[in-house]
């Protein structure tokens, strides 16, 4: 997968992108790795700019940067306005998404019921299982150990890594890709109380995920009471993430590890949930929100909002709260001080006037 | 399934509700669903105020609501003390439960050990592992992928959703029901230091689940070193739950997705833990407690309070906290323009007192 | 297994340990188990102070305890420095670690690639998938649903538990254990966000576990972006935690359930990270630090500091924050008298001298 550095730069600009080459035009790279990693032969980036006091002693030949940054001599540069998107763009052509083993079908190791569909070039690995009615479409990889339920309906193009169980009347789009372990459709916390025992309601919805999403391993999608948990379209998901029932996830929303969306929440499309946050239920949640690492969502978020904190608030907010709190103590002996200082003006207001 | 109002007004007596019918009682009902979501021939329920909005414009025909509520007169109502427990039992009678595939045991495609005993009308499916001494209980049903450990005690109609794992000795009651992924009887985190490295302390305790608990999926409740980690009757618990090892969790008790005990806590009856909650290690919580999301609690926690907060606290204290938090950078500023008046007065008061 | 207290106490020395018995010393004891459970016949132990009221009432007849602890005459004693390590010492000689099942690895119930290599003495079981060019160690045991992707190391003595999931081109070293249903080498939250849209960046990184690595179960480690996201040798991890891409985790490190640790992020060693705790990314935590429960780390941390709180500051600071937090009414009740005082002195002040 060697490349010249004027590859790189045709690959660029394919992406619609300017790259502008500064330094030696004549090497060839044979790999990608970050500034740290990086060995000779190696074409490396620079997007967040921690990392930039890695380039004074990165062992890549050539980097590419924004436009702005200084760079020691001997580094060939390739700027562009987004250095990020610029080195994906170059570890796709370069390396490319992973392949999947594609063994034949096998009936007798996989367990596929007689009456499911499997579309066409699908692969079933052995030790699936397809239950009744199910149907899988053009080009599916199903890893062994997946279980799919009764009349699901599986898109095109879908990937389910091993271990994954989809329960039945799922619906996934097209180009779906979900990782190891993770379970859609498993029954909510739905249960009435009746005379101090829990007694389950039948869980009768489903889960309806939209083309183009990807979820993470071990996380679980609940199906809805009533109705549809829905996740829709682009949306992707890290690890470990929890969606409660009848939950309504928007388009193109990214959401990092261990997020928890209680039931019925309403989320909308490209809202950015970081690491640990959760929302109760029954809130709604606008477009283009980014809700804080560990926020704990409990009232209604507006479109645009940024909030952080538990219960969370609008960021500018929780920075002035944790800003306030860590000065808790000097405020306290500020109090203290003033106490003081009142009492010796009371006292010298009360003491007799001395007559002269 | 195709009910007539009378029919409904007949499920809930049986149930010892009283339902009370308002409006056209000839009307014919098809399904359930949400207000939100009904199409016409659907029975719908108001039981959280949060959706009264949802009355005006539902194309449901029927709507359960309690004796008080107000609604559209083209509605006809099912009055109710209870709404969310009348809706359970129609959603019980017109869907009824999960139905579970019943194909025969095939010892060819199952892995079931000859020294496992296998109940009466037990289902085990293709690629479910049933290791030696087991014993599965009459009706229980065992999907693809489950593995079962050596001597565990299996009781009559568990269900064990694909890819359970029970680790070895674990004992489940009757009709204990676990969803897919979860891991039962997995070793804690038990270790001793010794020299800077970590030795692992045997884990030989066991797991006892309860009768009537369900777990969602991709949960983990590790074995005890010693003696047992207890999940009592009735108990219900979502998804991606940490229960340590010997953690004692009682009966009825209803955990919401992500909560995480610490090994050796004591967890009494009707206990309420919502999301993301944690409990740290050797910790009491009484009966009919609540701990309110995110919380973390650190100390022992009486019956019947509700605790709310990291470290957690009574609500009521937790409310008073969060609401003064709000109020910091007010109360600064009320200490700022304290001092200035204090400073104020000082200079006056050491003025020299101008003659007249 | 019966043992003579004359037994343990040889046991003990055997450790370097230096038993003192305190009391009979013609005793059998037959079992281990807590002071709370133990029955006669069995020695039990006392290492963490809370749980010193058992002593008047454990039916054991003998307890190990530290030098300084007072106990009821009838209980023999072995005092020893340190009562948690004389137990583990016990437990493993008494009790022993899990013995493995080891049928014979046959092909046609295990799905084994031709292309792959299998150590001696390896144990494959039914149901386990082991893809084209991975190498598994000597003496290995796979358990039912396990999936090892296409040309993995994994090393000698390793154990993986029901189901658990490890993708393409992870190295595992000797004696790691990995509990059910965890995956290994998922793609982590890589995306560039193009025109709306995520675009997915090929993870073509790889995840490497150091020997003697423990992981719980359900737990999540992501493949790196670019070069590898590496657990390092001796650390024990609980159940439920999620690793980020390209994370870099220290020896000997020990992590509490539901821990989270974003991409990027450097650990160091012998760090201890209690439930729940989090770090954002790009983060550097020094060597023997300890983040508390439900801590939010945002910032680096130096060597041997112990932080706590979200966002987490050192121990002492967020103490301090949680005892002026829980005083903020009194502060605000403070505040209003205060300023009640000063208005009665500034009238004071200002009021017309009342000629005598």
């Amino acid at each position: 997968m060697q490349r010249t550095l004027s590859d790189l730069c045709t690959i660029l600009r394919k992406y619609g992108m300017q790259p502008e080459l500064v330094g030696r035009d004549d090497a060839t790279v044979r790999g990608i790795a970050t500034l740290e990693d990086a060995t000779d032969g190696d074409v490396s980036f620079l997007a967040n700019p921690k990392y930039e006091r890695f380039l004074a002693s990165t062992r890549a030949n050539t980097v590419v940067v924004k436009p702005d940054v200084a760079a020691p001599s001997h580094l060939t540069l390739i700027r562009v306005a987004d250095p990020y998107a610029a080195i994906t763009a170059l570890i796709v052509d370069m390396y490319g998404y992973r392949k999947h083993a594609r063994p034949a079908v096998e009936p007798c190791n996989a367990s596929i019921s007689p009456s499911a569909e499997i579309g066409e070039s699908a692969t079933i690995h052995a030790g699936a299982t397809i239950a009744s009615e199910a149907r899988i479409g053009r080009n599916a990889v199903i890893y062994p150990g997946v279980y799919i339920g009764p009349r699901c309906r599986i898109g095109d193009d879908v990937v389910l890594y091993p271990n994954v169980v989809i329960y039945e009347d799922s619906i996934l789009g097209s180009r779906v890709t979900i990782h190891a372990g993770t379970v859609v459709g498993e029954d909510g916390l739905g249960y009435a109380p009746v005379n101090g025992r829990w007694v389950k309601i039948p869980q009768i919805g489903i889960v309806e995920i939209g083309d183009d999403v990807e979820i993470g391993s071990n996380c679980s999608i609940d199906r809805a009471t009533l109705g549809r948990t829905r996740i829709a379209a682009g949306t992707k998901m890290s690890n470990l993430i929890a969606i409660g029932h009848g939950a309504q996830i928007g388009e193109h929303c990214l959401f990092v590890a261990q997020v928890g969306i209680a039931g019925s929440v309403h989320v909308g499309d490209h809202v950015t949930m970081a690491g640990q946050a959760g929302v109760v239920g029954h809130v709604r949640i606008g477009d283009r929100v980014t809700v804080g690492a560990k926020a704990g969502v409990v009232n209604h978020v507006s479109d645009g909002v940024t909030v952080l904190g538990a219960p969370a608030v609008p960021i500018a907010e929780a920075k002035r709260q944790f800003f306030y709190i860590a000065r808790l103590p000097e405020m306290s002996e500020k109090i203290r001080k003033l106490e003081k200082r009142i009492s010796e003006l009371e006292s010298q207001l009360k003491a007799p006037i001395a007559p002269d």
